[in-house]
């Protein structure tokens, strides 16, 4: 039985609106993935959020975006490498001295929405990304999608990563996930989500929506804080898969 | 005869916006104020800074303002103490991190336009934002004005500080700047400015637009590099102090 | 029984966030404040909302702040004032053109925030705001609050106006809005607000919080979208005013 | 001999910064593109703008643009096509409401930058942001290049639309603008912006870098305000045509 990590988008409010349950969905996770102010997150909601991660012993990581507001950085945007590189310091930085100012680290690094689908799908993106995120902290996890271009640029960088699967998103066949346009490409049900995981981490395998198995390294698992079920998935999944004799944990308390 | 600073604010352009000649400048001045994206820098305008202070041996600084770039944070705004604190710590480890990536420190710390004022007017203000600052720097110059909430706020502090003389503008008899509106306010002969420099220098007093004299510290100057001659007072200021005997260094480099 | 008008802030979320059930509240209401993209409203909230209010039968209006998205513009700004009659004609135009794009007019313009607070108390401030508006649209009608700059400038300007009370907040005895810190200024019990709106228009008086009657011009009523009870307190106070025979009716469709 | 147009792109300052000599240039062009808020122009840039354009007898243009200040419009964004439309209303709308505050009305409209080569590329989205257009202002000229889904969108709408060849930029052998990493792209040369211009009225023919014609309406020619030659170029071109028995005149005003 292995330990495990449970992550979540979280600190994706700005101004006056807040997207989630981030103070419930808090007890339950162990790395919180936090907005930095570009896609969502203005300083307060920043503050904020890391007062609440570390009253809940929960690890901090970086989830920098694109400067997209209104589009919550889920919009494609086409950047010159070097902007990808100073944008991911800028927003990187910005956070750590916020969790620095207040006694703690940034354990982890999660790239978000269209930065990430646009990085999972080009190496030299994703290497950029990722080399400028080293080169503020050389010990940050790096956390990945298998079988994409994020795993493979965090290899070539010989970084730590963290190979993530997601509790609510069904996988293709070949190990990505299924188009949110697609029928089952959402799972609703937290004892499904709950189940899948349970297998998953027991086979060390992906199971796609066609029942096909796809070997994979699984250290955390994705919850979405936005989804309306989200709070009781994570619930759902963390309990069975205690229940099944997995300790959760996140890696960076467990090193 | 004293070792002397020579400051300008630079990097105040924005996506694909200039002001003022940053590389001539920085062949003069000896510490950079350096804009950190909420009034104007964009990351990529803060790379380009930092790599052109470093080329020139110019010690960085951070320059933080409001989230106001139509207004170029010269508009003021009523914050509520934390979000000050929040946004100091935001922008200034967003341009600490980008001069990490590049090997270099961050020297000093000088509050720009309507946020400077208001702090030079409250204390409670500038203990705000300068113990922000303090909290993830605890060795950062801070720039305050003599005679104004800046300097009471970083002596409570008990904070490194370097009191600011302008280079070009007038003072009024009680030591704060002649308003802008005012006739004489703006001075725009460099070798009036840079006489003034040396007389203030040779004598420890800043000199009123009446002839007063206000006995005060003096480890930097300031020219402004939106100024039309802003290259030229620059320049006049620095030849003249060093014809009166005075040596060009950071203090971040002298200590 | 006089017809008598209800509005409410609405379209105030931006990107993915929202704030508030306009789609519950545009059921009660006649009148819609409809955030222009300053302080909140992006282009796509905009449009969604002209539609919902369209579908309701809903009157629109243009409801404009300070651009400062963080703080909702609710945060102070000091702009010149020609600043104020640009922002103010951009974000009205930018409104009344998706409006007319779906055939509908802009009937009446309610400022928002720190710049309705700021207007309020500056006659200056209130005739640019307002002067910028009718150059526009000479037969808005302006909702101004009574007793205050931004009556006297809708009187200057011998504009059509609408004069407003406030359903959940309480009053001085001079006729103010009583400050949200002190005890009682927020009306939180639906039936509470009801009553005091069919008082309020059986006698034509606003009533303080100490009892007493201030006679007051009452042609539309306020209940603020972003209160945990609006939609209660909205629905009562409809139900209370429409059982004392009063009808409601946006005076832009009673005309 | 035919009326020819002379349009460049304006008002592309924010805030504090400016791009070319809008003065100047406005003294040579008889149309001006006019930035709208999102990828340059605020709402004071905007009013300076139309009063310097009505100042000169110059025809007032909405250009919008992607909301990216700090790309300036220039990088690649993909959005819906409702949120396109939103976009388009939105710019153009609060453009139209402070022309009309100074009695004047919008004749042309002209996308900017990344928006214009993705609508050049794609019938739905340029059909998509014309229609939006169109909606507001049936009668207004799109400016289109020949050759590209813009013309083709242009056509199915049967709009009233102005073909635009540009001064200083070379075209491939297809009718396509020469990518600016090619060399010879930009033609930095007056004499030879202005030769060219001759010679194409003359022919009614395109000439592409390789000396090939292709015949095409050519109503508009276009200047670039951001070049360093832009002014030069304008001049040059003008007087070149006048020359040639041209006659320079905006078409709303020799319709």
């Amino acid at each position: 039985m292995q330990n495990i990590d449970l992550n979540a988008d979280i600190g994706e409010g700005f101004g006056p609106w807040t997207i989630g349950s981030d103070a419930d969905l808090m007890g339950v996770i162990t790395s919180a993935n936090i907005a930095c102010g570009f896609h969502a997150g203005d300083p307060d909601t920043m503050a904020q959020t890391i007062d609440l991660a570390l009253k809940n012993g929960v690890a901090l990581g970086a989830h920098p975006g694109f400067a997209d507001l209104q589009g919550f950085g889920r919009r494609r945007m086409h950047l010159p490498e070097p902007s990808l590189a100073n944008m991911i310091q800028y927003q990187l930085g910005a956070l750590s001295a916020m969790a620095q100012a207040r006694g703690a680290p940034i354990a982890h690094f999660k790239l978000h929405g269209a930065l990430s689908n646009m990085a999972a799908e080009s190496l030299d993106m994703a290497r950029t990304c990722y080399a400028a995120a080293l080169a503020l902290h050389p010990g940050i996890r790096l956390v990945i999608m298998p079988n994409t271009a994020l795993e493979a640029a965090a290899r070539d960088l010989n970084a730590p990563m963290l190979a993530e699967v997601f509790a609510d998103r069904a996988y293709t066949d070949s190990g990505a996930l299924l188009d949110r346009s697609q029928p089952g490409a959402m799972i609703h049900d937290p004892q499904t989500a709950a189940d899948r995981m349970v297998a998953m981490l027991q086979t060390g395998c992906i199971t796609s929506h066609t029942g096909r198995r796809i070997p994979t390294q699984i250290d955390t698992i994705c919850v979405h804080g936005d989804n309306a079920n989200a709070l009781q998935t994570a619930r759902s999944v963390r309990a069975a898969l205690q229940t099944a004799g997995h300790r959760f944990c996140s890696p960076s308390f467990s090193a």
